[in-house]
């Protein structure tokens, strides 16, 4: 057996590994949501890679998805000769060994933009893009559409009601129109999102008018969302529109991996094919 | 306070933040050491964000560098209910609630290609480059370069001796000359790596002939590393050259960040100066 020809891909417990062909797919995809981000101006940001355990808290995660929670920690000191001089194959660390927990990977990658804007006001409507790598632990993984570690870019907008209405709806138009131009077969469904409260009134709003819509592929995967979140973000992380308001957000969602595994399936398996459609001009980069 | 004009970045726990100017800075990098890559017909790989423990056990990893491990686990099934219905702050999580770690985070952008090509025969010598997000736990963080998180691009070539031996001076004369040409000062160094099992013979081999240079900005900053490897990571993942020889191996890595560092104190503080230097044309674009 030889190292030469890899495989588009391989995944392995969640995880997936990428060759070269699919490194390129996954940039020009990037780089076409990072052009429809470029339409509201928004500010492309890095955040960091962990979130605080505390942080998240503050916006019910731990309530609402503590399944989902990839923790870290590290070697407690007192560990630490023991590992040093050990003898025999490590496999697992025991928890006995790790420390206590206060930062957890990302499960989504806007978290961080609501932590980051927390006690300021925003003068005007305010854009912002980031891409991060996310984790969820799910039940069972399948192929590239259900990963444990997956790349989710993201838009958000946080503004007055109107401003995130108008940037949602702005949105799932222009997706739907890159869908239609590289013509790969989505349906647009409304879908319900456990995120808020389940006890409280948003539950209850959320029947009244959906928060969530998803691009669905090939009948069950989600390949896009716009999710409107009222003013959920604003309130727990006290930002605030000009007026004094808890600002509104909303966010559109682009999961990298299963985009690929759409477009895949789409093309009879050519990478080259998938990645020709995808930086086809005028396939979706037009103003908004 | 508002959030227009944020800040180049901020740094918090050993954490970044990165405005949009870094953002592309990094980016520039990361195309510069790419086409470098390129040089050599590098497969672009993209791995999975975690590392098995048996994976990095079998590299000697938790012997040498136990104290660096960023572990990760889930929260036991048992303490879900606990969770979902927690009526005060979380701010961390105990280890006594979370799973044992089967995976952590990867402290270094390679290791994985020596992993992934367990138990293979290279008929020639194999290139391949990656980026990765990586995680060191220090004493103390020291902004841009001393980072928790940070981002790591690697280019490793396995083969012969002779050839690893090749790839590792050109690709240092590759470095020099892009620094010179962007006129930043740095010092190549000798440095030692604690790699190897430093009770067994390896030791002894690293005296005598150096395995790791670096790439010193400001006397004490790396930005950069060539390390030769020997054959160990052929021998401990049964890499063979087509003679049945365990294959040697080195590795390039570049910092991401501790680049970022090095260039805004160069250019006074000002990241379009810095991207312009990296951008530049012709500076260190040139083939091996």
């Amino acid at each position: 057996m030889t190292a030469a020809a890899p495989p588009l891909y391989t995944v392995e417990h969640g995880l997936g590994t990428f060759g070269p062909e699919l490194v390129q797919l996954a940039a020009a995809l990037d780089d076409r949501f990072v052009r429809f981000a470029g339409a509201w101006q928004a500010a492309a940001m890095a955040y960091p890679p962990l979130m605080r355990v505390r942080d998240l808290d503050r916006v019910d995660y731990f309530r609402n998805f503590p399944h989902l929670v990839t923790l870290t920690s590290r070697l407690e000191p007192g560990c630490l000769p023991r590992y040093a001089e050990q003898a025999e194959p490590v496999t697992t660390v025991p928890a006995a060994h790790a420390t206590a927990s206060a930062y957890v990977l990302p499960s989504a990658a806007c978290y961080h933009v609501y932590f980051h804007l927390r006690d300021q006001t925003l003068s005007a409507p305010h854009y912002v893009t980031t891409a991060a790598q996310c984790f969820r632990n799910e039940d069972e993984w399948a192929g590239l559409a259900r990963l444990w570690a997956f790349r989710m870019r993201e838009i958000v907008c946080l503004g007055p009601a109107a401003a995130v209405n108008g940037f949602l709806t702005a949105m799932k138009d222009t997706v739907q129109r890159f869908l239609a131009a590289i013509e790969l077969p989505c349906e647009l469904k409304v879908a319900t999102d456990p995120f808020y409260d389940r006890r409280g009134s948003r539950a209850l709003l959320q029947v009244l008018a959906p928060v969530k819509y998803e691009f669905i592929h090939d009948g069950s995967v989600a390949i896009a969302s716009a999710n409107f979140h009222r003013n959920f973000f604003g309130e727990r992380c006290n930002i605030r529109t000009a007026d004094g308001a808890f600002a509104f957000s909303g966010c559109v969602a682009f999961g990298i991996e299963r985009w690929m595994h759409a477009l895949l399936s789409h093309c009879g398996g050519s990478a080259q094919r998938a990645r020709s459609l995808v930086e086809r001009e005028g396939a979706g980069g037009s103003p908004r």
